[in-house]
């Protein structure tokens, strides 16, 4: 690795600096890059939190932290000690101006990289960036990070984006999608334009269909109340799963930065079918789990573990079909879904090739599977291509299914870098490729908010499931109403 | 497996059956399938030679045999006195008919499958069926399978298959060239026709080259004299690089059927450019290997080690250049190279795809590595796809070689039939899609031969290199002047 991996020197504010995502996840994240000597001398992490809490008393909290969540294997007393000094902390209401201009005097203005990782309740973005720049600390070149959600409906991320981009012009505004930063998701751009294989193959004329499944086994977590004003839909399909539709769809872009890569992105949600009205009832399915099993042991339903008697109408599952109205996938569907309590945690990508055009195998050779290509994000990163092969065997021709495999993890024995190693790096050096542009969150929700106004209409309640299935049986008739299944055995 | 993987009941007759190939390959192939079960109760093998020798004696040889060349895995004790319950022998003068004659009473009209074996010296091919057909043995049904060479060119092979094909029709003669019978090279036809994946980016669009090398380590081992009176060219590339040429050539065939697949493989020999007279020297390179070393041991040159002390002009390497005149490969090369004492024992076929049209990456990404397929067989079967990926690093993106890997021993676990099982069950079941057809042998002939004539005008001696290298320089240069190399690195 060149020195160009360097950072350079930084200060990066963490608001909500003693929450869980900077414990679990940011902090981790900032010890490997510590780790891999990728550091400036100069670089220092400023935490703010409301409570109250001396820096020695904070740095404790995040050694234990690092103690707790980093992996055996990279965990160095010596370069934990060496990175808690990096360390700052100070106690403020994030929500009062007054009490936010105290973080001004640790924040002298020395040619730094300023960031302001904002890791607070989404209510309080437009707030601190308003105080932020009242203060006079955004100076030119500093940038600001949201984490989901921004808004919950179009006008209300419209809201929240003017507020922020009244402060910070949107080419200092890095919005995360944590999917984004895995590396198989770059990965598939990668593999899409660095290699001539696929991108030859990769439209109409040769891919049937695809399918996307962010499939997970935990409930809601304790994150009851948000979720239930919230739902799935705009939990994680208005984000992630949009997010990866768009790099599956796109087309090309003439170089790899920021701004052609998210222009094809937007092109992509440009190009969505919508899906209104009617169409609603026949394009999406909504579920929500009842009492079931996960792993053996039993585990409530959704309205029990939210603590509400009363029947909720808030969707846990959604499947849903999906169009690109484009020359490259016209007449392609994209069949999505994603839900809590279902059977695996699994989160991939299926790219599912046409049948052969012409079978010259005698019947007894067996069926052909058809050839898919299946980038899986969890819970096991790594791409497989699945072909047919013929049986090792001096007796008929027969046919088998065989994998091509690529698992990271395995193949290149490397550590796998977690997400937020790489969006962190990518905001200090101010690298946009993989934040979501404010139009791309626009378009997203163009496109959602129809869906919910369409269930909203009809007012029927979400289809149910047991917890520990693949979710309502309408996903599975949702699919197969056009002649394909749902991938759910594995490789 | 089925039932009709069974062979029916037959009677296998070996001309030549105490000699190396009957011992090292033809028995053991018969007695893996009996392991298999797949033989029938009345299946019987009588062995022909020129040794006197009792039945009891042959099978005792047969035994030893078994014990050498079968695997220890597959080697069962009980099985093997099983097996050999189905050896015969007689001995007798297979160029003599008078003495050929006296195999009849051993070879009663019961009904079975009847099959002649002719593992001995292609000049008693003609005479051997000229006295079957005298002998009235040469019933209908009955069939001949031939092993190479069959002539050194195309007048005296045509001479040969005159001999043969007035006793058995076409139909009836099974020519083995052994390289059809390994697992991989029939796992290309599924790879290609099984698959829509490759067929569609198999042309001249998308295919920069195609490398087909066979490598060996050995020397003459004993042959010499054949050896110097044939050369590399006649003995390797008239069979198995043409072989490898036309499946990895040949236009998908309407059915899996012995003939509509050699019908294409002709197709393919028909199409190939001449290469003769000057063009000769351009396209071609030939080579003699000198003293060298393989493995760290010492070895002599070729001269010395036949025993000669004169200069031969025989090659014991070809490299060629050969393009295929129609649609899909027009522009493309195939470079083609087979020599002894080279640097490993390796075969395989190198499909080069073109490098992307377009590169999105930054010149910091590094070097992107064309795609290409690899399927080799020898020393170790398998598939492998060489692919660009992303290296799993948070920092600034850069691109690495990835194989997705197909290994046949180990992933399919099951053990690796020997080429000859497959063979030898074919002749017995009468599918004649893996031998070679007349026209076949007559075309690939036909391509060889001016090159042989084109060296011979030339007059000048092969290209010296030391054995353990990669051939002479000539053979870099060949392919160097199409700014392309030899794939000479592991995948």
């Amino acid at each position: 690795m060149s020195d160009d991996d360097r950072v350079a020197p930084f200060d990066l504010v963490v608001f909500g600096g003693a929450g869980d995502l900077a414990m679990r996840k940011l902090l981790p994240a900032l010890y490997e890059r510590e780790r891999d000597r990728r550091l400036p001398e100069d670089g220092h992490v400023l935490a703010v939190a409301r409570s109250p809490m001396t820096e020695e008393e904070y740095r404790a909290r995040a050694k234990q932290a690092l103690e707790t969540h980093v992996p055996r294997e990279t965990l160095e007393p010596a370069l934990v000690a060496r990175f808690i000094k990096r360390l700052g902390y100070v106690a403020c209401d994030a929500a009062n101006p007054q009490d936010l201009a105290r973080l001004k005097p640790r924040l002298p203005d020395r040619g730094h990289v300023r960031a302001f990782y904002l890791a607070t309740a989404p209510n309080l973005f437009g707030p601190i960036c308003q105080a932020l720049g009242a203060a006079g600390m955004a100076v030119p070149g500093s940038r600001v990070v949201l984490e989901k959600p921004i808004g919950h409906d179009l006008a209300s991320s419209r809201a929240v984006n003017d507020q922020v981009g009244a402060v910070f012009a949107e080419d200092r505004v890095f919005r995360i999608d944590h999917y984004l930063g895995k590396e198989t998701v770059q990965n598939l751009m990668a593999l899409r334009f660095a290699n001539r294989l696929f991108e030859r193959l990769w439209d109409a004329g040769e891919i049937d269909h695809v399918q996307i499944t962010v499939a997970e086994t935990l409930g809601v977590e304790g994150r009851g109340d948000y979720y239930d004003r919230t739902g799935a839909l705009r939990d994680m399909v208005q984000n992630h799963l949009m997010q990866l539709l768009c790099l599956v769809a796109m087309e090309p872009p003439a170089r790899l930065d920021a701004d052609a890569v998210r222009d094809e992105k937007v092109k992509v949600l440009k190009s969505l079918k919508p899906v209104a009205g009617p169409e609603a009832a026949q394009a999406t399915v909504r579920g929500q789990y009842m009492a079931g099993a996960i792993d053996g042991q039993a585990v409530p339903a959704y309205a029990q573990e939210i603590g509400r008697n009363a029947q909720t109408l808030t969707e846990t599952f959604v499947a849903l079909r999906v169009h690109v109205e484009n020359w490259r996938w016209a007449g392609v569907p994209f069949y999505l879904r994603t839900g809590k309590r279902l059977a695996e945690r699994r989160s991939e990508i299926v790219v599912q090739f046409r049948a052969v055009p012409h079978l010259i195998f005698p019947p007894s050779a067996g069926e052909l599977v058809d050839n898919r290509l299946v980038i899986r994000l969890q819970p096991d990163e790594g791409i497989h291509l699945v072909l047919t092969t013929k049986t090792p065997t001096p007796g008929r021709l027969r046919l088998q299914r065989a994998a091509l495999n690529l698992s990271f993890a395995e193949t290149l024995h490397g550590r796998m870098p977690d997400a937020y190693e790489r969006l962190v790096t990518d905001v200090l050096r101010g690298n946009q490729t993989l934040f979501m542009r404010r139009d791309e969150v626009d378009w997203a929700w163009r496109f959602i908010e129809p869906i919910h106004d369409a269930w909203d209409a009809a007012g029927d309640a979400p289809k149910h499931y047991p917890a520990g299935s693949w979710g309502p049986a309408a996903s599975t008739v949702l699919i197969a109403r056009d002649g394909r299944a749902w991938r759910e055995e594995l490789v």
